[in-house]
């Protein structure tokens, strides 16, 4: 077989069906303008124009936080732009380890490791557990992270069962299900990217107790956001120390780049010792580590920030609701518009952005499932009353209106 | 099972494991210093000391060239910390668009894409296309790197046949060994990051063709270093436009931070379009991405900073063989000095930085196999012949008798 042109073939038409669906990505080059976030300059094909960003995962503007900033730079300019080595291979600077130490106390455990991203924590953390003992069997809550998935999927020899959604009872009828020898992993997230709803921490703990179960927490989506001190949903339900591993990014919440997990030292310095994620790549830069360790220590004392984030999701509720606009409802910052349909859902976003310089990114397959292709907003401490009416105004106007409540 | 207690006790058993065989990792904190690389401050328990780093992958300093930190001080002045996104969802800026162009143009091809790192770029770009085409077979050098292996793991339903390190008689009986009809993808090194040795490109690709196979090649330790431009071997070679991905890193010869593929633009927008390692993960921060371009630019034309290092590698090569010491031969910058045993590397490097202030990494199992292992030395140009002499007489105060030459 002549594999060059089959696979050429091949992307072609894949690319094509990807067209034809309205899913084939195209990405908005959007310049990041520090301290005027969330404005961006975004480069059209047309020259460039300053839009207002309402797909942001910086969640806080912590990526635009002065200390932050401050940490970057002179961490560039004493220890220049890169680790030069793995973590084991003259690539862990003490700023890796005081990031880590802030990291652990951050979540009251005794042991937390960075890593490349949250994708690659995910990835490698879960597999290197799964890997431990023989004959492991994970039980996974059917909205998890590909990154999660990832990890599961990875380990060798374990057996993954998918329990619905936030289904408590689901989750028990198929912890009684499994062998009772058998070591079992409970893999879940805190607040769900896509739909914004938040997970029974607590009662999933029970369940893995009553199973001899362990739990490992993704809270990617809630770090820095969520609990007095930022540590998350675990840290505001007062269960973190129930939970034996939690992940997070330093990408989101935090406003800068890297992920980690946080657990028992022993269990830790295990993952630290065997995970391939962890061992054989360079560690991240010290002015990456550096930003991070300025952004949690700085959130960490900042509730006002928190609560700045809540009031704003909440008036971008009310007005999507007053407006009758179809939000998927949830007790989170994360709002989701449905729209339903992948070519509808770019059709709407292409709008938004040439018509009313508003970049809300079009959500579609596989991020979320065919027919729930959606726009996911979030409104940071940094979106003003007058850009949530501008917003509201632009998707009464580009939205069907077969989408809107009748009553607005 | 009471999973908790299982796995903590089974960590502990292995972490002993791995102290009693002396592999234990102990991650030294290094700190860089910039504009005074290669010494590093050394924080130990007895409090900091500057240190001359001998295992540092940054192997031309790039980390260190004024216009990368001016580049990375600029970028996170104007853009932030962090990107804020996915690259579908707000996280591509001009930067992350301008770096993948530098990087096609750097290898000639018509598309590339970045990752998050080297590891990444390997894991997701290997096991995207081995899903492309149902009944891949791929034929692996024995000597491939984790991320590598993990990408062939990691691909459902491709079939992975070992051909022994650099042996083209192997690697042909092998492809013509397997079934005509199957599409097939061969995926190299071109130096060997343990070894040094160099794959023979060309005469690869001659095999594909005969076999109808793709090739991927990964240039993580030779771009930057090699050929004309900094393209690595494949560009020395002049074969660059015959290798059908050429992968590479931005964290070593470039010295900042991000991994990559490059390739025809088809296969690379393909890439983009399904593999999860890319799609589900935040992009590179602004920063890094502006360091990395202007790295890449500087090193495209600073054909000296190439010809420094090969000078200081030959130098560090003829001043070891001239002490007798056992250096495993190769062409390449990287100098391998040969212990044999994880205790004893570890003692020898524990005696070097703490007797004679220079840190070079012991490598051990699982990074090389059990019985090779050694210390992994490169001389950047920034190594001075002083220097050089300074690490000789201190390895042949270190290295027990037996391993050096009786010659010396
Ligand atoms: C739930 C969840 N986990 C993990 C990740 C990966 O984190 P990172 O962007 O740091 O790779 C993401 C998104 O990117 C996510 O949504
Ligand atoms: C051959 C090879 N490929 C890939 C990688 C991964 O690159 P990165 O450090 O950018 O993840 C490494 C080392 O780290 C390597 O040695």
């Amino acid at each position: 077989m002549q594999t060059r042109a089959a696979l050429l073939a091949h992307c072609r038409d894949r690319l094509g069906a990807m067209r034809r669906e309205g899913r084939y990505r195209e990405f908005a080059q959007l310049e990041k303008l520090a301290g005027r976030f969330p404005v961006y300059r975004w480069h059209s094909a047309a020259g460039p124009r300053e839009v207002t960003v309402w797909s942001s995962n910086d969640y806080l503007g912590m990526g635009n936080h002065p200390a932050v900033l401050e940490a970057a730079g002179r961490a560039v300019a004493e220890h220049g732009a890169g680790a030069g080595g793995t973590r084991n291979i003259s690539g862990t600077s003490p700023l890796h380890a005081a990031l880590e130490a802030e990291l652990a106390a951050l979540h009251g455990k005794s042991g937390a490791l960075l890593f490349g991203s949250g994708y690659i924590a995910n990835d490698a953390a879960i597999s290197a557990v799964l890997e431990a003992l023989p004959g492991f069997w994970v039980f996974s809550d059917a909205k998890n992270h590909a990154s999660m998935i990832a990890g599961m999927r990875h380990a060798k020899g374990a057996t993954r069962v998918i329990w619905q959604h936030n289904d408590l009872a689901d989750l028990e009828a198929k912890l009684a299900a499994a062998p009772a020898g058998v070591p079992k992993l409970i893999a879940f997230e805190s607040v769900y990217s896509m739909d914004g709803d938040i997970a029974p921490i607590g009662a999933i703990c029970d369940l893995a107790e009553r199973h001899g179960a362990i739990t490992y927490l993704d809270e990617v989506h809630a770090v820095g956001l969520y609990g007095a001190g930022g540590g998350g949903i675990s840290e505001r339900d007062g269960v973190a120390a129930r939970v034996d591993l939690i992940e997070g990014t330093l990408a989101k919440g935090f406003g800068v780049f890297g992920g980690y997990v946080a657990g028992e030292a022993e269990l830790v310095d295990f993952i630290r010792s065997t995970a391939g994620g962890l061992i054989f790549t360079t560690s991240l830069p010290p002015a990456v580590a550096a930003a991070a360790l300025a952004s949690v220590r700085a959130l960490r004392g900042d509730a006002a920030r928190r609560e700045a984030l809540a009031e704003r999701a909440a008036a971008l509720k009310a007005a999507l609701d007053a407006a009758g606009l179809p939000r998927i409802p949830g007790p989170s910052h994360i709002v989701p518009v449905m729209v339903g349909e992948a070519a509808l859902c770019r059709e709407v976003a292409r709008r938004l952005l040439e018509e009313h310089g508003l970049y809300a990114t079009p959500i579609n397959y596989p991020t979320v499932p065919r027919g729930t292709e959606r726009l996911r907003l979030c409104a940071t401490p940094f979106h003003t009353d007058a850009m949530i009416g501008e917003l509201v105004r632009a998707l009464r106007a580009v939205l069907p209106q077969r989408l809107s409540a009748a009553a607005a």
